[in-house]
């Protein structure tokens, strides 16, 4: 499934997709067009037909989209349905809150295990999860077979969690720190950037 | 400057290459290719060159781009030199991680007012801010001249937080809230979500 033509605005668009997918589902709307996905999503109709067409012929013409069709072949294209155990270091008010969002992943992808540097912190409970030292995190992480880890310590910190989270085999790092980290090519990074989304709206400012 | 063939994906990318290039002139780097600038931030050097040619031609063959000049190209298209007041509505573990981000927003665009609907956190202080109450959000927000409203409430409450932003005049909205919100067509609204990084990121996980 994984093919090379597959730009990362793709790829980063079926979530969303994915997401308001799910919102119909629940509220028992079964056909949605690539107009109304448009209007809600604020991007153009044409776009979403090119974007979900890389994926093979899902739409019908003068009817729309199948939603619980729909939903299970984006799950499919991003391999959703594996197990994919996530860690966390810094358990900071950031860190904190995204241990909060596990409530709204599925069963399969969540945050398995919490790291921070501070004696203040380690011991410490967050919902299910128990603040672990950084000494454990290797360990710990293979034990729980570990494949995405998330940053969520101050910028002075991050390259070296970067590189122990690379150590212990992480394949993607989803980096909240406001710097940019140097990993192996092998390793994908998304930086969570909430001053770029501050500055990207800005543009679209009067 | 702003032009209707610049599409969402370029204006969400032109921050990202803000940021490395203020880290590179920070660390004294007057030149940078588009190759090098492709390989940090993990992105086609031919993207990165087709984005930059929207605004003009910034770059010189075999030299690349002067670094200073192309920040204050960005920072211009951008519009990043007006002032920018930012209101935030949800004092919780993620409004004050968000408000602590404060300190990497340069001065004209910043968070400068917190407001929770909780007995518990309205008076609670987050670095310089007082929370207050929702109940004064309206009159704070023209004394301050907000243009964009942040949502860190819950998913249930998100709703109507959007609603007293717009009726407060915002003309744009970060919504962290796992929900989609609705809002009047000029009002711009990007969600920031969590588990949509993390499912994209999923996707490049062998």
């Amino acid at each position: 499934m994984k093919s090379p033509k597959i730009s990362e605005a793709v790829v980063r668009r079926l979530p969303i997709y994915l997401r308001y997918l799910n919102e119909l589902e629940k509220n028992g709307v079964t056909t949605v067009s690539s107009q109304e996905l448009g209007q809600r999503l604020d991007l153009n109709p044409a776009q979403i037909r090119k974007d979900l067409a890389y994926f093979g012929e899902f739409g019908k013409k003068g009817i729309g989209y199948d939603v619980g069709y729909l939903i299970e072949k984006i799950r499919n294209i991003l391999k959703l349905n594996r197990i994919i155990p996530v860690a966390l270091v810094g358990a900071g008010n950031l860190g904190r809150a995204l241990c909060n969002y596990n409530a709204y992943l599925r069963d399969n992808m969540k945050i398995v295990a919490v790291f921070d540097a501070s004696p203040d912190k380690i011991g410490q409970q967050i919902n299910n999860l128990t603040v672990q030292p950084m000494e454990a995190l290797a360990a710990r992480m293979a034990e729980l077979k570990v494949r995405i880890g998330i940053i969520t310590v101050p910028a002075a910190e991050a390259q070296q969690v970067a590189n122990q989270f690379v150590e212990a085999g992480v394949e993607a790092i989803l980096n909240f720190a406001p710097v940019i980290i140097r990993v192996p090519a092998s390793v994908r990074v998304h930086h969570a950037d909430f001053t770029a989304d501050l500055q990207s709206l800005a543009y679209y400012l009067d």
